[in-house]
């Protein structure tokens, strides 16, 4: 049985099954975890809109879901996705919403030390997201 | 700055940098994180035993950090990493905490559906953890 936390949720983590990338990390709720086993589209529990969510529908980049893992003690689970659109996950417009890197053995102040990883762009989101935040 | 939850933690995704695979998913609160950043170890929060938690401090499988990654809202950490010892991240002895499968397509019944990968285990857990549960 999954085990969902106080607030009915998992983590679910997405990586894309071509390059192998994190490219999200969402939560899912009994409901958006049960629609994602039926359908092979990776739903997810939005906690902001507590609504939910299709990843994609807006953007058109839906995540096909070819592999689901759960881990030892069933409160996490891993998609391996292959990403449909523009093949990107992040609503700021790349692959992975994990495209900024924090040097590691520096002094500890990851607010300070972000980089980018250079990635491009796959998406405009002025232009996709017309009417969403 | 990274966003920590109420309880003032954060997901953090581990993946092999070798087989790619993610390995884990634990917590992190904020001197979880800067220890990992300055150490290149990775350091989590336990939030059963409410303790600070260097990874595989009793079986060795310590995971050197070689990346460190932020997604676009800064509430996940995700961390390419470089197992020693046996190179398991699993407290049963698998490389990686997910090793069952979950069918998609299926009636959505996860509890009912898991799959062992078929993964065999890097250690003896019985062996290596002798006074852990």
């Amino acid at each position: 049985m999954p085990k969902f936390d106080a607030q009915g949720v998992l983590p679910a983590i997405a990586t894309d099954v071509h390059s192998g990338e994190v490219v999200m990390l969402a939560y899912m709720n009994a409901e958006a975890l049960a629609r994602t086993i039926e359908t092979g589209i990776a739903h997810y529990w939005s906690r902001s809109r507590n609504k939910l969510w299709v990843k994609g529908e807006t953007s058109g980049n839906r995540q096909r879901v070819l592999e689901i893992r759960t881990d030892c003690d069933q409160d996490a689970i891993w998609l391996r996705v292959e990403v449909e659109g523009h093949g990107a996950s992040c609503h700021l417009g790349y692959r992975s919403c994990f495209f900024r890197r924090v040097p590691v053995g520096e002094a500890a102040r990851p607010e300070l030390e972000l980089a980018h990883t250079g990635e491009a762009r796959a998406f405009d989101p002025g232009e996709v997201y017309k009417k969403d935040t």
